[in-house]
């Protein structure tokens, strides 16, 4: 679909570049039908405002039936809830949920079903056309009146929009919903007006103070230290440490712990990476910066360091979800030599779980972590053992959001575990002389001291699927009981 | 398609970043079947040694009627005369061909047909799947062993690789054909991993002289320099020549005095444009660099200043060939005021002939010709009237590359004409005094000098079309007669 226009007396004809001031005309103009497919990005997090405010205009027009496909899903967009009550909203595919709307899902008031995906994987089912998107909505930092779209441009600036790519490439309708205008051209673009049918101006497109971080932490805790003192050695037991390796971390605190540890490292040996990937925090940036890595490969910015990095530094890349990990493709992540990734829960064949919390609560999903663990030539769990409300290690995970074919170490406060499925791993960290433990012996260990866990009340009646990158199924998700 | 490999322990796969050393093992793999569609970039021009090699390579395997999808075909590629002959290629779709290719298909050398596109019209065709391309081969400055592709790095650069992009995005097989590989990750990557399937290396992929010029000459005829000036002075009748304003010429010697004019004019009255597009020359990266545009979009590069530019000024910006002048969406064109543009011949009716020489044999096409005149507020032939070795103006253009109904003013030596559907432009350039007469007027002052030309001699049979950008056939290209 393109709004045609004409602009000049030549009446020479017009695509795009349609500004639209008014929400409700441009529902109207766009006229979805019920059980339309309509999606949104997320690198506004919890603080954006535009999924609900297209969402909520699309329930007062009476459209019913919606499969709502975000790429993740926020506290912020608990006052969506109702939606899915009144049958607007009736299935929902993400790579992540938390609060109130996952909530609402796991306590069966979806009417349809939820389709948890990794981001890999849900670049995957749109560029394949497995998942056909009707109307992309995105919210947009900037955009100039052609619809060059922006992400470090404006004063909701979030960075990379990494996630919005393929469905900006790919959906029938592409609308940028912005609160900056700003003159043409709008430069750096991250989505380019080709691929934008039409812009709407509203006035905020969320709250700064959810949408970036001033920093993100590393952890202080003595125990997530020794941990990623240990991941350090792991990682130099691999051999992988090496000049040009590369290099992924998740911004939780004990990750942070293991890169700031690493960068140590690199600058004691003179090592020099050639890149470090993923949602990226200033942490990364300082080592671009110090000429630690040759580039770095974003998809998504986690603080404001990253922002004006991305701004600044040519050797600072943006990446589509899809060059991040779709599986389909040749991928960045197929090219990372070390992962670094956190769990709720892996059980005994080292399958992890990162959907579902203790009560079998969605509070979560893949994002990466299920691209990068694939991809990469070793991918790290780093955990306390101890600490977490619930046993981390389980006979058998409540719901598999990374299978454990592609989960090769595991690092805790009380030993270290190896995937038997890498022999050659285990015996580089045995001659390393580091504490490797089975998981068997780990989970009692555990169990010794915290008990052993309780099933979680559920009922019968499956709400949806945890998918595979590839497509296919890896485990279903249960209502659970309301107590 | 993708070559999946395996390359460490762990038995993740691997998809792409496959290097081929061997051109005939790659073409094996490929297995393109007889009638297959293979496609070219012609970024390295006259330099281009990819175009060749791949076609004999595919000429040694015995496929035959294939159907040539090249951006441009320039007076190199003539060595491929004999596979017009022997039935290896049957058809040939392109935006600018010349040389003995050129003249071989005129001739009647073809088997099958010959379609002129636009270059916006070419990227229409591919997207919208209009034309399935099965393989394309993208002539690589530079890759990384994951397939990450750029122009700007090295021994070859030749910059921007917009013509290649819409291939690379939808073709079943894309291969980067390089003579440098380099580093993962090689940035700033023009197409990404992510679209390339494998990398075929290769002694070398052209003759750098005829890749790029050192640079190019604005004409130094005082008759070119008298239209260059009324041409100023037609733009600023406009009234279109304030701030803001966009613009784009072509590299021919009257348009770049045109441009050079421009300067001279913009840094007098303090101007400042909003971006100038098209192939990029070093006139235009000077002027961005005196801040006189806030920015360029680049689709091809002319020379070696443009090269440089597009390598280290972040405003200097790459357009794909949609982005730059796709119809089917909102592209830059479509925000362009002014643009520059030459003619072979130009008749009653405005209708513009780039495509066929004086005797009829194809010498050119399209290329962006039809796309910036469709696109802009005024487009403005330029031309010499008397000197051109064939009466300019006539009562029908041999070949219609862009119909009259978006070519707006002419400018010669002799007077400007206007076209009568722009009644707004011919009441403004008559109220600023400039010289205007019929097209009629200026087409009888010619013959009166010149006599009237013969009728070129043809044969009755058609060997191909002229498309216009959005898909309709303009007009029918003939046989010509062998003197």
């Amino acid at each position: 679909m393109s709004f045609l226009t004409k602009e000049n007396g030549s009446g020479k004809a017009r695509h795009g570049g349609k500004v639209w001031q008014v929400r409700e005309e441009l529902l109207q103009a766009l006229d979805l039908k019920d059980g339309a497919v309509v999606s949104f990005h997320h690198h506004l997090r919890n603080g954006d405002g535009v999924m609900n405010l297209i969402l909520q205009g699309l329930q007062k027009q009476g459209v019913k039936g919606l499969t709502l496909m975000a790429s993740s899903i926020f506290p912020v967009h608990g006052v969506l809830r109702p939606l899915l009550q009144d049958g607007t909203i009736t299935n929902i595919i993400t790579s992540y949920i938390s609060g109130p709307l996952g909530e609402a899902v796991s306590r069966g008031e979806l009417q349809g079903q939820i389709l948890m995906q990794s981001h890999g994987g849900r670049a995957r089912s749109i560029l394949s056309g497995e998942i056909v998107v009707d109307a992309a909505f995105i919210a947009a930092p900037s955009a100039d009146p052609m619809g060059n779209i922006s992400g470090v441009n404006g004063k909701n600036a979030c960075g990379a929009l990494g996630y919005a790519m393929a469905d900006a490439q790919k959906a029938k309708t592409v609308i940028a919903v912005t609160d900056e205008v700003v003159p043409y051209p709008n430069f750096p673009a991250d989505i380019t007006q080709d691929l934008v049918d039409g812009i709407l101006v509203v006035e905020s497109i969320g709250e700064k103070a959810g949408i970036v971080s001033g920093t993100t932490k590393v952890t202080k805790d003595p125990i997530g230290l020794k941990i990623a003192r240990d991941t350090l050695e792991v990682m130099e037991a691999t051999g992988l440490l090496k000049e040009g390796f590369s290099y992924q971390s998740g911004a939780g605190g004990i990750s942070l712990a293991v890169t700031s540890s690493l960068r140590d490292y690199m600058r004691e040996k003179g090592l020099v990476g050639s890149f470090a990937s993923g949602g990226i925090t200033g942490h990364l940036t300082q080592m671009l910066e110090e000429g630690l890595f040759r580039a770095l490969y974003d998809v998504q910015c986690f603080d404001l360091q990253a922002i004006d990095s991305l701004k600044k530094n040519p050797a600072h890349l943006r990446m589509s979800a899809s060059q991040y990990g779709n599986p389909s493709v040749s991928s960045v992540v197929e090219k990372l030599d070390l992962v670094i990734l956190g769990a709720t829960e892996i059980d005994v064949d080292f399958n992890v779980n990162v959907t579902t919390g203790a009560d079998g609560v969605l509070m979560g999903g893949s994002g990466g972590h299920q691209d990068t663990a694939s991809g990469s030539q070793v991918s790290i769990i780093v955990s306390k053992l101890l600490s977490s409300r619930l046993p981390f290690i389980r006979e058998r995970v409540d719901c598999i959001t990374t299978p454990g074919s592609v989960v090769d170490v595991l690092v805790t406060e009380r030993g270290i575990a190896v995937n038997p499925n890498r022999q050659d791993l285990l015996e580089k960290l045995t001659a390393a002389g580091l504490p490797v433990k089975s998981i068997y012996a780990l989970k009692q260990e555990a169990e010794a001291l915290m008990g052993v866990p309780k099933a979680i009340q559920k009922t019968g009646r499956v709400i949806g699927h945890s998918q595979s990158r590839t497509g296919e199924i890896l485990d279903e998700i249960y209502q659970v009981e309301v107590e």
